[in-house]
């Protein structure tokens, strides 16, 4: 029999075909009943507990922090490994055509009412009691109901929320982990929670006045906010931003249920048309032929530091033998606090970015991440990487301090800034995605350019923080030469000297 | 072919014996491939990967909370079963013998130094730096050198104690989870850093001036104390016991690294008889030939209500099919807060109650479990259950607020009452355990002793609280007749007087 794979350097000849059930894709037993070498064989028996499809991390001798020479086509080709108590059983060949991989419990999550029920449903939400939301909790609606927290359903019930807050998982109904750290719940008050009585549904009412979505078999239980901002956070200190506008005047109770949402959610700002669902990002993936897909979360313009390493990334992923890996460039587009650079000038900056082709339209895909932002560092990086496996991301870029801050009140960041990589490289659920840590990108003065930092010969080289950035867009002074296209540049001194007016206008 | 087993209500035959490696125990393929019954099949997965042999815990349809039905010997006569993406692919029976549960990693941490090498390490200790630790650092050395944190080897690295904060458990090398909710870690401070410079080991000497271990293959990473414990307690309001006394004033670096422990931890206290080990622990089971284990943690007097549920336990568990239940009631023996019973006295009262008869000595072993208390609620049970497993418990006795206090600050109870249950009943690595919920006993009135509180009479039930029974104590009041056997109330009463009268010589 011709071998079918090479496996730990070995050709493996498969025996048995095996078909565990007649719509599952054809599998096969091997003869080779020999043990594996025992690290290799339980990091296979680890990814194979979260995943129907092996990604191609899985060779690594130390497979949370993957390396380029762990990742090579050579292995690719085994798709799927039968293994029990760390016996190796079997092995399928992979598909013959690429996929992307599988959402979290295998089916995105739609809960979008479907137009052929639209009106039937209109009229339940009307005959229910109303229970007014605010903006952030729409963001979350957005964000459930397009699956980009699948496999969650709606708003989290009590069991729910104390697995995201103690184990920054959910088990699914098959018994398998999967990724979800950040609670996503809705507060509800005393007095709404009298409303809804003994109700088993409500509708939920946006900040426009407008029906949004029915949230069904409801459970009502504590908010006891100490103890979730402790837990998510790491701190309690007064400052947090998303406490500040969405926890500490909120209500005393959470509600959670299932969320059958009536219209798309829109926000009419004129990005609406950026804010590709995950079942949208997949179908244009798909229709670009993709093979890998290397997710890029931001909240902060792109600079051409930020540029090299996309670019960078993708010569490493053609090096490893993917024919077509695509860029998600994937600002996050909910709730960010004041000082950040506001969406709309963020998207005309990226826009720039890639009319100058700093970035190559041809392999990247410009779209929105509708969630807010909690600034929860290594709690909020695993959320940032778990929504975009299910928007078909297999690499996750991650750099210093990812979604971080200062602290509060000390003069210092709230969280260490290798917390993040680290938690993320050994968060449950995300087996599956290939983590690519950030490499430091700073001003070339040899070369008036942007470059991974040398550590040989760092005289050379000048780090341009957010604050010098800020400072340079304020006061109209250029950054040098290289740092950023010049159309992006001008977006960012636009919005700053805008500020800067509107400032001087509102002041005494 | 004769069914060997039924499973799911079928008799099931089974083909193709199968050897994973030559020392292991022979496993079969079964023949029938159809589909099981999906939402069990999961559930049988779930455990496989958490176990190598299963518990008898796995038909629940919601095998979280099990209730007696759930756990039958019929179904328990299935050992293992080998099933991949939910496909079932072949089971093998239960051994003809009873074993105990596995502990976490397979095999038992013993860090003790062998007689044969006492020698040598304590010359090679002499030669490293001294680190001096204090008393709460000894009892987690005591903890971890026996194994009852087991895979756990020492004080943990920086990847240990980020996972235990965030995931309340570790990857252990084989892939699959292991529960490890508290972290274990010991703090130095700036000038023991600088001490110890670049050197991989360091010696640890005890609070008498003593050597107790080498720490080898060190790491330092920062103490970022708020972090710490927020993330632990789920607060970081000022006057919680354990980090006022243990946190608060360390250093502001951890050390992470190897445990060899140079002698056997011991107190001298007269008690020191009653600390077994875990594996002194799983001996005596094995020679009292226990097919099941149930452990209640206890910090507090025994009364007759807990008698009760310990004893309606064990019929349970002999109405399962268990042959030979025995009860490890297992008070905590480290640090606890100054107003919780002393554990001498504690132990003089446990004694008095198996003397008395209430609870069987035959099936009951008294043992002290060496951990400090954090009175971390829902945090913290998950540690006292995990480390039952590794003391050979397979089921689990949790309660109301199970290692809960008052909230320091607030005028509430610190955590929901439900959540320490809940939470343990999800927690990862802790699939293999039977969780058994308390059914609350109070004293009733019409038959004049503790019994399971019967909802349908309320008006015949009174709660004796922990603060009414103190009070009787110290006022010398009996409390009701049938609460506590005589004997042991007798300690309590001698106890709290003592303190009493201690307390009038110190006042002024």
């Amino acid at each position: 029999m011709a071998p079918l794979a090479t496996l730990y350097g070995r050709d493996v000849t498969f025996a048995a075909p095996y078909r565990p059930s007649p719509s599952a894709p054809s599998q096969a037993l091997i003869s080779w009943q020999e043990r594996v070498e025992a690290p290799a064989a339980s990091h296979f028996f680890a990814g194979l507990q979260q995943s129907t499809r092996l990604s191609a991390r899985f060779t690594a001798s130390d497979r949370r922090m993957p390396r380029e020479r762990d990742v090579t086509p050579r292995v690719a080709e085994i798709d799927r490994v039968l293994e029990v108590n760390g016996a190796f059983l079997g092995a399928s060949a992979k598909p013959a055509a690429a996929e992307l991989i599988e959402p979290d419990g295998g089916a995105l999550v739609d809960l979008l009412v479907p137009d052929s029920k639209a009106a039937e449903k209109e009229s339940e939400a009307r005959g229910l009691v109303q229970v007014k939301i605010g903006q952030i909790d729409l963001e979350w609606i957005h964000v459930v109901s397009e699956g980009w927290a699948s496999p969650l359903k709606g708003f989290m019930r009590q069991a729910e929320y104390l697995q995201a807050l103690h184990f920054n998982s959910l088990r699914m109904p098959n018994g398998l982990l999967a990724n979800m750290s950040i609670p996503i719940v809705l507060a509800i008050d005393d007095e709404q929670k009298e409303s809804i009585g003994n109700a088993s549904s409500v509708t939920l009412v946006g900040p426009q006045g407008d029906m949004v979505a029915i949230l069904s078999n409801i459970e009502i239980y504590k908010h006891n906010k100490e103890e979730r901002i402790a837990r998510t956070w790491g701190t309690t200190a007064p400052g947090l931003p998303y406490v500040d506008e969405s926890i500490t005047n909120a209500g005393n109770w959470l509600i959670g249920g299932d969320l059958e949402v009536l219209k798309r959610v829109k926000y009419n700002d004129g990005l609406d048309h950026y804010r590709l669902s995950p079942m949208e990002l997949r179908a244009e993936f798909a229709r670009r032929k993709a093979d890998a897909v290397f997710a890029f979360q931001l909240r902060n313009p792109v600079h051409n530091g930020h540029a090299l390493l996309m670019t960078d990334t993708r010569r490493r992923l053609l090096e490893m033998g993917y024919k077509n890996p695509i860029l998600l460039l994937h600002p996050l587009g909910g709730f960010t606090k004041a000082d950040d650079v506001p969406l709309e000038w963020r998207m005309r900056q990226h826009d720039e970015v890639l009319k100058a082709g700093v970035l190559d339209p041809e392999t990247t895909v410009v779209a929105i991440f509708p969630s807010p932002m909690h600034y929860a560092g290594p709690t909020e990086v695993q959320w940032h990487a778990k929504a975009r496996i299910n928007a078909g991301a297999n690499f996750y870029i991650v750099g210093r301090d990812p979604a971080g801050m200062g602290h509060p009140i000390e003069k210092r960041d709230l969280y260490d800034a290798d917390h993040g990589k680290l938690v993320l490289s050994m968060a449950p659920g995300l087996e599956r995605l290939n983590i690519l840590p950030f490499r430091v990108a700073a001003y070339d003065k040899t070369k008036s350019k942007m470059a991974f930092f040398d550590p040989s010969r760092p005289q050379d080289f000048v780090f341009i923080s957010g604050t010098k950035m800020r400072n340079f867009a304020k006061s109209g002074e250029s950054p040098p030469d290289g740092f950023m296209c010049p159309g992006g540049w001008k977006v960012l001194v636009e919005y700053y000297q805008s500020k800067a007016k509107e400032a001087t206008a509102t002041s005494p």
